[in-house]
């Protein structure tokens, strides 16, 4: 499959672009819309985990859109798209620099830029606890909007304190599942209006309190839990339990081009989303920036942009 | 009229808050939008003059949207008066400190805030040449999409090489205006996607030359013109022109606060969009980021609520 599409479905030229984009997330895909828009010739890489955003159920904060992550994100495909950047569902596997090229080693071919932007995004945190891997798929999710449908009338139980879990229980109560958070802490990281309206409907919290085990036959039955105050332990009996206590930065692919990330594994940055290394930029998620949030990712993107534009306009002269 | 509206129009608690933004730009928006969404008491003022945002006529490159500046601002004022900010159409005059508060005075009263977000972005440069101020109004404009309906049929001339100038003659050609582009170098500046559209529309382009004088009784008539290579003057006659030749920050307003701002008067902020003087952000066209654009003037915007949040909590500790 990959030697015919490589005689036969691409034109060798094909395969040489200005900047390639790792990831179609909102940092991604805004960077695309700048890149070509500055005349560059643009590949963007959408790799098999799906972006954040296309996961959230409801997005508020985005100034001029409400609706879904999915659909957001679609538009701002469609834009890119028109723009006349190249979509590429490839799996990124390598980067290496090669000459004044940078190399994209896919699961399918091997593409030439002359800069790349990372913008790989993040992936979910996992709790590292018993049962958590053994269930996933079955009572274990990462994501509410994917598998929300599946506990429609059923007991379920999310993890987490920050926007993500707060929005999580929201939604899954909407849907009409019978909904508890749990929570480490005595207060939410969650920004306070999902707060008040996670307390509107009632959704009851559970404070201080830990998974220890995710326990069940066949699928999920219950979750063993630690008050951290009191040091008791009790059961809950859920059918589902939506983790959503964080996210780390997807980064590993930059290691073998030499780029610095600080200790939490994000991609240093200066103000221009430039790397330490000449022609590798980073934007969204995957990069130290002050917030993450799908605005802060799109600028980003459009910096990224701007700034692989300078640098290959410097190259050429 | 103040008076009244001091004793009866308003209680003295509706005058506290705890932030005041200044300025209802995409950034300031931005800005109350997070700010509410963090629960704190936010105040947006929208001054005399118009965003720039509101006055283009085509908003392309930002992400998820595609229609007309003003439409978009619109979009961005909702979501943030439906999540609580309170809005007021007041001029701000003066801002100063008084022990742990800022102080706004504004041409109708005095206002309390514990943090202050500016965000008065930019205004246009003028050319400084004889006839430009004379014939404001009367054939000379900053705003093709205020003033391009009174040149339909006639001759109008835009002087300028950045994205605004090309959009301003792609539009005036567009709604049916016989235009010419002036541009001082041999290279437009503008981004290649805007400069193709117009090459495609035949507009012409006269290089390397700078308007000398605006000419006319009782409105404009013609241009004289310098050729910078030849040094050679020549007369272009005009019904209008459109000069569009940048923007100067319009950052007066923090000198009083002691805030830092480079040669070209930009306020200098840090990542975090913090400025030299605790508990003072500023967002948007009036600081020193890398790009100005809607979308990067947004990302400031909730980055700069996120700071003012953090720095009240803070202050109430």
């Amino acid at each position: 499959m990959e030697a015919i599409l490589d005689i036969e479905g691409e034109k060798s030229e094909e395969r040489e672009f200005d900047v390639a984009i790792i990831g179609a997330g909102p940092a991604g895909l805004t960077a695309a819309i700048y890149a070509t828009r500055y005349g560059l010739k643009t590949v963007v890489f959408e790799t098999v985990e799906a972006s954040q955003l296309s996961l959230a159920p409801k997005i508020e904060n985005y100034p001029g859109f409400e609706g879904s992550g999915f659909e957001l994100l679609e538009r701002i495909k469609r834009q890119a798209l028109k723009f006349g950047a190249v979509h590429k569902f490839e799996h990124v596997e390598r980067l290496r620099k090669d000459g004044d090229y940078f190399v994209v080693k896919t699961d399918m071919a091997e593409y030439k830029a002359k800069a790349l932007i990372i913008a790989t995004g993040g992936k979910h945190k996992e709790l590292g606890v018993p049962g958590e891997k053994e269930f996933v798929g079955k009572g274990v999710s990462y994501c509410a909007t994917c598998d929300g449908n599946f506990f429609r009338g059923k007991r379920v139980a999310v993890v987490g304190g920050g926007n993500t879990a707060v929005t999580d229980a929201i939604y899954l109560h909407e849907i009409g599942c019978d909904v508890v958070l749990i929570h480490r802490r005595d207060e939410l990281r969650a920004e306070k209006a999902l707060q008040e309206e996670l307390f509107k409907r009632n959704i009851p919290v559970i404070w201080d309190t830990v998974v220890l085990r995710i326990e069940g036959n066949e699928k999920v039955e219950r979750l063993v839990l630690l008050n951290r105050k009191t040091n008791e332990e009790s059961v809950l009996e859920v059918d589902g339990v939506f983790i959503a206590v964080g996210i780390v930065p997807a980064t590993d692919i930059v290691m073998d081009l030499g780029v610095e990330r600080d200790a939490a594994g994000y991609i240093k940055v200066d103000k221009r989303q430039r790397t330490n290394v000449p022609g590798v930029f980073a934007a969204g998620d995957c990069c130290d920036n002050p917030l993450k949030q799908v605005v802060t990712a799109c600028a980003d993107g459009a910096i990224a942009a701007n700034s692989a534009f300078e640098y290959i306009k410097m190259m050429q002269l």
